[in-house]
């Protein structure tokens, strides 16, 4: 006979605070750059962890690693994972928590002695962030087949080195074997919201349904540089009020198409940005974001007409240039239903949501049935060392994560 | 019997051109910053005219040089004048065609042995452009009593040195009189428009009916560093947003009042600037003008009152600083009445105008009648190395010039 497998919330805890002493910032937070020796240090203390808990740990060649705990048959694992690189100023909990979640995952099993039918496999993935070297999310492209191996370790980084020797110089450039169709039975990524929804409105797990499309336009305004107070307003090719005006159309857009759409411009610089000098010069960008492809298509065809239309009439030239476009990603229905219904059988309160930020799960989406489970994060901040998300939350999503993965490895 | 004076077109362009070659810029243009070796150069070689021409020259203690012609009368001359300094990539016109056209009426009523019954008195101000030292219009406000000299001399400039410094060490630091009230009879300046009203609505003079007025604000907008994707609308406190809609009233602002009203948005920074975060700050400027003070003040409430209930409903906070303030400048009216008669009776198209921008002539015109006649700036270029207007306008403009200081010095 078997226990009941249980989640050890402080274990949990404990486990990401250990993991954050690698990078940690002299006033809180984490910097574990992908590849850095900070890590490195990350890396080998997970790896130290798994073989701990009894996993057989292989390495790929852009440095994925993945722990295997044998099942009663053999055949391919239901995969839970993340990643633990951080950008340059974050917290202990973003991609963190997913793989020290399937650590405690692991654990649980081990304390019941439970041994599922399927082999289970807990991972991390190479440089989700991007914060080093671009593309984000590289571990998980190439481990899914949608980034060749060769091109991401040529991949040059903002310090002018290559993923390559960066791999090779930290120990972690292995021969394990890459993912693809077939190899993966089920992934099931739990994270941190990175945004303020489910704290809002009082919810403790979130079923992602999937990860929203985006589109990033860079947009260049070429007007005329002219006297603040010689030049009639009737005379002006002002760069600036073009870009004022679609800055306000973004916000427009997003009101009034549904499908959670959401509309930025994060960036905008004028030129000679002089207080008595009429800009002859924007680059600005706008980010829109949708769950659903034929909204966003319908908000671009929407945002471009406006800034063709707006810069026609005030006599500025518009060039335009896609820096970003990524269609929506929805996640395997049935896992997102079992999220919701185990998060309710555990009485714990849950909202289905789209995720705005790119994550590996959807990576993994391409090769085989995915999900992911939120957990609040408080004021719904990220990428910053102020990330923080309850202890009880952490514990309650790796709750939700081990039922699943139980059924999933029946 | 004395003959008619005619202005010597080529003779004034030949001058221009001379003064240009002191502080040329090697693609052409000119920079002759205030009290550079080069601005003395200038100064040299406009006292040297001068002097040929008859003038008693002195310069007095901020620098200011005043070329004297005897009338059949003592009493306060009737003065011609602009400044010979220029910004750091000027051009030829702006201030030395006032200076210039000065010396080329003195050669006209010299040429006809016409000696009028006031004085005549062409002069140059120091520091104008305000490029290396603030404030601009310098040495008209010392010479009007409305800066004290002690304080003019004390200046720091951008390279470390004083005012005074470069004065002793150029040779300019003078002991002639200053002017005040009753120094002067009357202030006549022909200038370059650097707008572009002139010349598109086909105009050769411009009677310049005042300056606007000017209101310069900084606005600091506050509000949070939210992730682009994961922060619905509702939840977002975009100082960005907040700035776009300001710039796009701004516009409106100057479309919906009168009496010449201007609204520029030339600088605005966004914090920190990235595609993908919604901006937590904003640095913008407001650059207001108005000939008339009442709708001045009107535009300021106006613009005022929406950037705090569009900041509020935002939950973005906002800080406001002054950064200039002037009021409009009347010049006299039975001057500018005159520039406008003179040049229907010398059959030149002429149209009333303010000045957009500020002027030596606004300085005189709280001392004595003071009032401006504008030429064509081709395209409306100003500071710039490819300001230029036809020299047929510049003869024109400087024939308006001599009979305007015939009649007042009758």
């Amino acid at each position: 006979m078997t226990n009941d497998p249980r989640i050890d919330g402080e274990r949990l805890s404990r486990r990401l605070a250990e993991l954050a002493r690698h990078g940690a910032l002299p006033g809180g937070g984490v910097c574990r750059l992908a590849l850095t020796d900070e890590d490195k240090a990350g890396r080998d203390q997970v790896v130290r962890w798994m073989r701990e808990l009894g996993l057989t740990v292989t390495v790929d060649g852009i440095g994925n690693a993945v722990g295997i705990r044998k099942g009663q048959e053999d055949g391919p694992p239901v995969m839970v994972g993340s990643h633990i690189d951080t950008v340059r100023t974050g917290g202990p909990y973003d991609g963190n928590l997913g793989v020290m979640a399937g650590l405690e995952v692991v654990a649980a099993l081990n304390d019941a002695k439970v041994v599922t039918r399927r082999p289970l496999a807990v991972a991390f993935f190479t440089n989700e962030e991007g914060s080093r070297f671009q593309p984000d999310m590289m571990g998980s492209l190439v481990y899914a087949g949608a980034l060749p191996l060769e091109r991401a370790l040529a991949t040059v980084g903002i310090d002018g080195t290559t993923v390559r020797e960066n791999l090779a110089r930290i120990g972690y450039a292995g021969d394990g074997p890459l993912g693809g169709p077939g190899k993966v039975h089920a992934y099931v990524e739990l994270h941190v919201e990175q945004g303020p929804v489910l704290e809002e409105e009082g919810f403790t797990i979130g079923a992602v349904e999937g990860v929203q499309g985006i589109s990033w336009t860079e947009l260049t305004l070429t007007g005329q540089s002219n006297h603040a107070g010689t030049t009639p307003m009737r005379l002006r090719h002002d760069a600036g009020y073009v870009a004022a005006e679609i800055a306000v159309f973004a916000r427009r857009l997003a009101r009034e198409l549904g499908g959670h759409q959401v509309a930025t411009v994060g960036a905008l610089t004028l030129f000679p940005n002089l207080v008595n000098v009429v800009a002859n010069r924007v680059v600005m960008t706008v980010d829109l974001r949708n769950t659903d492809e034929a909204r966003l298509q319908e908000a671009e065809r929407r945002l471009f007409a406006f800034v063709e239309e707006t810069a026609a009439a005030e006599g500025v030239k518009v060039a335009r240039r896609s820096l970003a476009r990524f269609k929506p990603v929805a996640f395997a229905p049935a896992l997102v239903a079992r999220v919701e219904a185990i998060a309710k059988e555990l009485r714990l309160s849950v909202k289905r949501l789209p995720s705005g930020a790119g994550h590996d799960a959807q990576i993994l989406a391409a090769v085989c049935p995915a999900c992911m489970i939120f957990v609040p994060s408080v004021k719904g901040v990220s990428h910053n060392v102020e990330e923080f998300t309850k202890p009880a939350d952490l514990a309650a999503g790796a709750e939700v994560l081990l039922r699943l993965v139980l059924e999933l490895a029946r």
